[in-house]
Formats: C-alpha cells, sequence, structure tokens
C-alpha cells in the first residue's frame, strides 16, 4: 500500500522527467554520489522533529539496527561528516522512503523519488544560494508546468520576527510549525493555534500577524530594514540584509519576476538555518484535464549549516544550502497532461522489426537481426518461428516502431533488404547480403 | 555494514557501465519497468531455497508485513501475474538487498545493483533464450572484459541424468546443489557430498559423475542424444533437442566460440525450468592490476516457466527467461583497471569556468553565467566574490574542466570574452555583451 509498479509507460515518462531535472544538475557542475537505502537508525534519529514516527525501521535480525532512508540529505550531512569532505556540490536522484498516510491521487505514495541538488562549502553568502533558485526556475520552465511563484524566507527572519513579537525562544519551532500552515489556512485558524495550543498571547499572535501575512520584493526588504523593532534584532537584520544580496543576484539572473518573498514561508524541517524556499505551480491543470489534481509545491530547499556538524564527532560544521525537486508531485500533472492529450509514450526505442513475409525464413531472421544488433542498431523481431507478415506490421503499430526490414524468398535470391516505413508503407531496396539457408 | 557509499568517481565510473549494459538492453527492444523496494514477505517466501535467510524483513510497525526485495526476478513475476500480463520484454536496473557475508573486494556487498533483462511469453522454442546469451555476449564484448566463456545447460538434462543414473525425484534439488559447487570443488569432493551428506549410493554418485564432468558444443549434444540410456529420458530427450537447436541459433548469431554446454553447471535458485546459464571471465585482470580480484561469475540467468504460476490464483503459466548481468563485479574489475592506469575519472561534466581575472566583477560572472546556463552550457563559477585567477585555473584543472570564459574590465569596455583552453592555454577573444555593474 502506498507503493506501487511502474509499467513501462509510467518508466519511460519517468525516466525523461528524470533525465531532464538531471541535465539540469550537470549543467550547473553537480557531481552524482550515491547512498545506501538502509542508515543506522541513530543516524536518522532526532533530525525530522515528529515526522521520526514516518521513518520504517528493519527487524533486529542480528547486527546494526537499521532504517530506511527518510530523505536524501540527512545521508548527505552524514557523507560528508563520515568522509571529513568540506566542499562539494552534488545531485543525488534516489528513493526515500515514509510511512505516511498515502494521498496517491495528489502523487503522495510511501516510496518516493527525491531529486536532490546541494552545495557544500564556506563560500561567501547567498551566490551558492542564488543558484538553487536559478536551478528551481530552469527546471520549471524546462518542464512547461505553467505558470508558478518561489516563495523565498530566512529562518533568521521569522526568528527574529517571533522575538520582537516578544515569544521566547523555546516557542521558536513551535510557533514556526504554526506558521508553516498558513499556505493551507486563514490566518484566524492559525492565530487561534497560537494562542490556543502553542500558548502564545493574543498580542504576540496578533503582532506576529502583521509580519507573516506580508510579501513583496526588494521594496518590502527594504522596508523591514528600516522597520524600528525589527532593525533593532540582530538575526533577523542579517536575515533582511542577506535576502537583500539575494534579490540582488536573481535580478542578475533575470528571475525576479517568478520570485516572492514571502514571511509566511516557514518550512516544516528543523534542520533550516537561514534562507529557506518553496515552488508552488499557479495554474495547476490545463483546460483539458477533467480531474485536476491540486499538487501543492513541487521544489523546496534552503540552508542547513548546523546538520553536517551533527554527524562529526568534533561538531566540525560545514555549511549547505539545496534543492529537493518534488517530481512525484510534477510525474502526476505530466501524466495527466499525456493521458488527457491522448498521445501514446512509446515504451521502447526500437527502431526496426526484422520481419518476413513467407515461411522457413527464421534463419534469415535471426542473421539479419544479429548483424543490426551488431551495427548498434535497436532492432525486434517475433519470437515465431513463422509469423504472419500482418501481425508483424501490427506489432510495428502498436510499439510505435517506424522501420521493418522484411527479408523475403526474392529478396534473399537478390541479395537485398525491403526496408518499409511503417507510417507511409513507402518501400526502398537495400543491399544486404545474407547467407541463404532454409530453417 | 556490507553496504557503501558512491562517491563521486564511484557514481560517474557506475553510471557509464550502467549505461552501457541500459543501451544493449534497449538495443533488445525492451521496456523498462521499476517495482517497489519493499515487497510482501509472503510474496518472497518459498522462492529463494536455503537462502530465504538472507531476506531482509521490515519491523512489524502496523500494517502489511515487508521484506526488501532480493532479485528482481522474483518482483517481476509478481508483477506479470497481478497485472495479467502474459507477453512483455522488459529490463530492470535496481538494487536488491541481501544479508549475506559482504566480500567486499570480491564485489560482494549487501546492498547491489541488479541489471535484469527478461523474455515472458508464449514463443517458439530457443529463440528468446538465444537472445538471452547473445545479450550477454554483447555486453561483455562492449566492456572489454577481455576472454570469457558461457557455459549453458538445461534443467531437464540435468534431471534427466539423475533419473537415469537411478536418484529418486526428491533428491534431484539437494543433488542439484551439489552439482553446483562443481566449479568451486573438484569431483571428488562434491562426490563424498553426494555421498556423505546427501545419502546417494556411490555408484549412482559415480554414474552421476561420469555425465557432469562433460563439457563441448554441437558434438557432444549429438553424442548425448545417442546416449542408449538418457535418450530413453523423455525431459533429458526434450532438453537436448533444445540444445541442438539453441546451438544452431547461436550458431547464426556467430558466437558459439564462447559457448560451451557443460553438464556440471546446475544454478543454485530453484524456480528454473529449462536452460540456464553463467559467463565467466577466462582472464580475470591484466597485468597492471597489482592486487587481483578473483570475480567468478558475471552474468547468468536461464528459464523459469513456473514462477509467475505460483503468483497467479488460478496458477496460469507464463513461460519465461531472463539474464541477470553481474554489474558489481564487473565494476570492481573496472575500477582496479581504472586505478592501476592511473586515469582520472571525471565527475562533473563541466565545460567552461565562468572566470575573472580582477575584483568587483561578480556581477559579470553572474551575468554570463546566467546566459551560458540559459543556452544549454554547461558552467561553473567560484563561489567568491573576489576569486584569484590562479585559483580558477587551478580549479580547472583539478575538476577536468576544458575551458575558462574570462571577463576582465578590458573584456566588459570591449564587449568580449576572452575563451582560453586550460590545457594549451591558447585564447579567443569571443563577442559577448554584458552591461557594466561594479558589485
Amino acid at each position: 500500500q502506498g507503493t506501487r509498479d511502474h509499467a513501462p509507460a509510467h518508466a519511460a515518462l519517468r525516466d525523461r522527467l528524470l533525465a531532464a531535472v538531471v541535465a539540469c544538475f550537470k549543467r550547473h557542475g553537480a557531481a552524482a554520489i550515491d547512498t545506501p537505502v538502509l542508515e543506522l537508525r541513530e543516524t536518522l534519529m532526532g533530525k525530522y522533529g515528529e515526522d521520526a514516527k514516518l521513518i520504517y525501521e528493519l527487524q533486529d535480525q542480528g547486527g546494526e539496527l537499521l532504517a530506511l532512508r527518510y530523505d536524501l540529505t540527512v545521508p548527505f550531512a552524514r557523507y560528508l561528516a563520515m568522509n571529513k569532505i568540506t566542499n562539494m556540490k552534488r545531485y543525488h536522484v534516489a528513493k526515500v522512503y515514509r510511512r505516511d498516510n498515502p494521498a496517491t491521487t495528489r502523487g503522495r505514495y510511501r516510496e518516493f523519488y527525491q531529486c536532490d541538488f546541494d552545495i557544500a562549502g564556506w563560500f561567501d553568502p547567498m551566490i551558492p544560494d542564488a543558484e538553487c533558485l536559478k536551478i528551481v526556475h530552469e527546471i520549471l520552465s524546462d518542464l512547461h508546468l505553467g505558470d508558478f511563484l518561489i516563495k523565498v524566507n530566512d529562518r533568521r527572519i521569522l526568528n527574529g520576527v517571533f522575538a520582537v513579537c516578544g515569544i521566547p525562544e523555546s516557542k521558536f519551532i513551535t510557533t514556526c510549525s504554526a506558521v508553516d500552515k498558513l499556505d493551507k489556512m486563514p490566518w484566524e485558524e492559525v492565530r487561534s493555534e497560537m494562542v490556543g495550543e502553542k500558548g502564545l498571547s493574543p498580542e504576540a499572535a496578533d503582532h506576529i500577524g502583521e509580519y507573516v501575512q506580508l510579501h513583496g520584493g526588494l521594496d518590502l526588504i527594504e522596508r523591514l530594514l528600516q522597520d524600528p523593532k525589527l532593525s533593532q534584532n540582530k538575526l533577523a537584520k542579517e536575515g533582511l540584509g542577506d535576502m537583500k544580496l539575494l534579490f540582488e543576484y536573481l535580478t542578475l539572473f533575470g528571475i525576479t519576476g517568478k520570485i516572492s518573498f514571502d514571511l509566511s514561508l516557514a518550512r516544516g524541517l528543523d534542520y533550516y538555518t537561514g534562507v529557506i524556499f518553496e515552488a508552488v505551480l499557479l495554474q495547476q491543470e490545463n483546460d483539458h484535464v477533467e480531474d485536476p489534481v491540486s499538487v501543492g509545491s513541487v521544489a523546496g530547499g534552503g540552508r542547513y549549516d548546523g546538520l553536517v556538524g551533527m554527524f562529526d564527532p568534533k561538531r566540525r560544521k560545514v555549511p549547505c544550502v539545496g534543492v529537493s525537486i518534488g517530481i512525484e508531485r510534477i510525474f502526476s500533472i505530466l501524466e495527466q497532461r499525456v493521458k488527457a492529450s491522448g498521445e501514446k509514450v512509446r515504451t521502447t526505442e526500437t527502431q526496426v522489426l526484422v520481419a518476413t513475409p513467407q515461411k522457413h525464413l527464421l534463419t534469415a531472421r535471426l542473421k539479419l537481426i544479429s548483424e543490426l544488433w551488431d551495427a548498434g542498431i535497436k532492432a525486434e523481431m517475433l519470437y515465431k518461428k513463422d509469423p504472419k507478415l500482418l501481425k508483424q506490421l501490427q506489432y510495428c503499430e502498436n510499439m510505435g516502431i517506424p522501420l521493418a526490414a522484411i527479408v523475403g524468398e526474392q529478396e534473399l535470391t537478390d541479395g537485398v533488404v525491403k526496408l518499409r516505413d511503417v507510417a507511409t508503407r513507402e518501400e526502398v531496396r537495400m543491399p544486404f547480403y545474407i547467407k541463404f539457408q532454409k530453417c
């Protein structure tokens, strides 16, 4: 339940999608790494907050206590610390596992692909962060998913806001997770959760509300930098200064049109320490789709400067920033679009079917196909001794094979092969000598 | 333990290797499918004989009882039965899991890739089987692994041999697993295991010994077809007849030079019902390798006509034949060869580094690299505001980046970019207008 087989049409479409994402990661100079699906349980514990209950654990059959990886970020941080790597740009495309309630219509599964790109190392501020946003912009543009918006915020700004609103530091994380719900529920409900469950004062909640409902661009950053309270808060000031720098870089990249500085963005995970971002599609389906999918965010990420240090015996930090592409959600949109368009996804790449119009020509077909394979040509034949020509041509049509290479008795005598364009039925004779043997 | 991270140089080499294997599978018209890493425990039980103890089981955290897949064949058979598919040619490249004693120097891990190609369906005899052997031949040739031999046998012939030697049918499987050890120990030891542990009579064991030490080609098949006892056994006769047909087809493919009909080949798994085969490297290392790897078999497979029926409620059979490429063993050979040659594996595909010779040119670099990315060019820059030119060129040399695109103040004024060949230090100036901004 919540896992699935990928049938050929699925797998072919998914491979195309992954290829586009990987092409972008490679364009940005990332190297591939791969880590095991199994991690030590202790590696995963204490990294995901409340979500730790969704981790799949392996049975104790002797040996180490193991669990299935929950994401690709924690294994990456563990990998950097274990190998004492302080500088790396890597991508990783692999499956992760969550004991979640699957919502399969929305592209949510218990086993699903993640596509991550991360930059680790001590660098000048906001240059790698800006590149991560550029990558999201490139991928969402390349895939023609329709209009999108990338919301950006900074954990330091959020924490600064909480501080100036009089929230004690011990309640930052829980307040953060309340703010995180603003994309799903109206402010009033979030406010009553803050006052009720989280125990904030109504005044503090209202004060937070004034901030977290703001969104804009450079103008908003400038305004907040002038804000009498926020500008007094060290963290907020740092965050806002970096946000301004980020917007300058994004302007050079020419992508600010799709970026929104949004103070309501909080992101669920504990380990973020700086910039955070999330991309959402603005129009999630085109008119042809009968059953529109609600997809939510299709990419997200941020800066996590403390995570690698948690795995280092000496707590040495390696700053990191990264992005994860929500490939499963994007896949379910593309799949619906393909379905709606009636387009047939080819599941193989076969270029030519080796066919015969008469009986007793298996030998000739085997010889011909063998030479085609050896020449690097993608070729198939039916696994029958004497298939009917019609069946062979129908197979081409069903599978989208563009050409048939036909050898009949006449062709063998003449030392040629008849090459037939399956769609147009045009035929040309090509020299091809096969030693004749009846079989 | 027994799992590993794949560092960039590993991952890059492995990706190349997998790409070569997948290219061959696609050349033969296979479609990709993907199945979950998690299978129901009951799906895996009773399929692997004694090896079932090596299956990783998940903890019971509520919901179904799960296990990690042990190979790709059983999930494929389960997939066919579940979806009532009776005709399919598919490949699957994915990781499988075994709680084995890892022998990591020989490329044996607890988490490892399998690359499988299988043909399912009711076809004329030996045509798909011959294609599987052709695939093994193509892949091992393409990878230039040195000389190799593909041993072929048939479970029906083995069972026929056991029958004419007076072994009761109840002891076929256990006798088979004794024979399977002939590639690792001499006949005398196998014989004493048969007589001791397995309880065969010394006469029966000696009789079996006369057969299972035979190997050859068409001549041997013909001889056994004339064997007064074997030719009376229905199973053996069927198997030998098909083996003859197989060799005819392999002759047409021109690959019999590397095929040996070998009666000692038994293969461990229970589910084989017809042709079985296994490829071994004859010279496993070249002279440059200091620490030669013993690799054993690098590919194997066979016909399993009964497995799909085990998953079908009405026990409907779908005949299958397939091959699995031992990619991890091949990888450890290639890796040692690369090490020995001193060749540096590039881990990224970056074509050009955007560099500056002076300070205060971050803006120009960001503009230029953004345009390169948008033009689909694989480009990197150092994440520093003012890196030294020497550092930038050293980065190119370390990472194998062939070109540097240099923008200095003069270039900006002239509206050009200096393109430098890192290896030859040749430079050309190319028109490239960037609006100048100090940063």
